[in-house]
């Protein structure tokens, strides 16, 4: 059973976990982060000890949890000391092999979320997609897993890549197109906050269909003349006028 | 004051107006459109006559509401017998001049939203942008949609087709991202609903904020290292690695 965790890193990631981790019996038992602030900051919201340096990592925890940016992860692997223990990575992209040099209990720990300060998501219902490198370490994972999160799910680290990949269309991309609304709207004086309902309506119509049966639009409906009109009123805008071209294009492939 | 209107069209936006406009003192008194299927069907809905013969629509309306498809509305206009009545169209992207050859008390009366059989969203919250020939007509039509709505927002042509254009990317493109995240899930044997929370509170999440400041993912990190291996992920795929490509540009360039 795992009970006593380490959390290694202290970003948007680390916080919502260790908020989600810790009570019933579970306790996050130190923080580390290089950056003192973030340590220091994330200590106090979780009540625990926090350290700088990786040498200083306590010994005694049943699990060393990684949320550090994917670009640090494997220098702080080389630099962690305890290459017996579980530990498990928190990162959509990175295979799990990113352990196989070094460590024996190792796992996958991926909430499919979208993190951030402003924003405390219902942890209940947000998909921990899990991997491991034994049963045994599995059946720990998904234990501590359960305890949270009303969905976890198996996926390797193929599937796992997959889902991190349509995530970043489905959250990612998908802010930046409500980016490229509200900069439509700026620059016309209008506020963006009359796109909310929509927003929010189009969110909520995917939860009980398919997207792909309840597309709407003037490129669904191979509207040329009102195409045409948004890609004139875009000639200053680059950027958008080729995301506009190359979604179209794609809405009207498809519903071929 | 506007008690009794006719329904011209009988596609989405006219069942979900229509609903919304009846009651309370004001009637849909008949529906025309050109299917006589569709005519039935949304006048069984609304409980009222209705009619597929223009020369057929009844004098005694206080404002005869135009909800067909864009590119039918010149010509359904050019038919339409009573040119001296209060005549109003629903689309985003029509300027209100498409009255003025033949009509003097016209208005535009669009609503915000995308509408689909699948759902019924709450008009309460819906914007409803407007516009009119004169200020009486504006009054008129103002009261009517403060009604059926809490968003009443006036917009001129010029504002409407931006509003529109801005609809288009967070709303239809967005829907598109999601069916991309759905292709690429189920090419990999996972199921759509796993996506659906990260959707949610991604829409969720612009509601209290502007979208530019809750932006993450591997584009604005220009995580160069996951951009490459999505783009390789998508070689097979060319539409989507397209909007891949030029969306992570976007995103890039915005962040600088």
């Amino acid at each position: 059973m795992i009970r006593k965790i380490v959390l290694i890193g202290a970003g948007n990631v680390a916080t919502h976990l260790g908020q989600a981790l810790s009570g019933n019996g579970r306790e996050i038992i130190q923080v580390y982060s290089r950056s003192a602030e973030s340590a220091a900051s994330l200590a106090q919201i979780l009540n625990c000890p926090r350290t700088t340096s990786l040498a200083d990592i306590r010994a005694d925890a049943d699990l060393y949890l990684f949320a550090v940016n994917d670009d640090a992860l494997a220098e702080v692997l080389r630099q962690f000391p305890h290459k017996q223990a579980l530990v498990a990575h928190t990162s959509g992209s990175i295979p799990m092999e990113v352990f196989e040099a070094g460590f024996q209990n190792f796992a996958v720990f991926y909430p499919l979320q979208t993190f951030s300060k402003q924003s405390k998501p219902d942890y209940a219902n947000i998909p921990l997609c899990l991997e491991a490198n034994t049963p045994a370490n599995y059946t720990l994972i998904e234990k501590l897993a359960q305890r949270v999160s009303n969905r976890v799910v198996s996926a390797n680290s193929q599937q796992r890549r997959q889902l991190h990949l349509a995530a970043v269309f489905a959250c990612n991309f998908t802010n930046h197109l409500y980016t490229i609304a509200a900069d439509i709207l700026e620059q016309h004086q209008l506020p963006f906050d009359i796109l909310r309902p929509l927003i929010s309506e189009t969110a909520a119509k995917v939860q009980n269909n398919l997207p792909a049966r309840v597309q709407t639009g003037p490129a669904l409906r191979n509207n040329q003349q009102i195409i045409k009109a948004h890609l004139k009123a875009l000639e200053a805008l680059p950027d958008y006028q080729k995301i506009y071209t190359f979604i179209t294009q794609s809405i009207i492939h498809s519903s071929k």
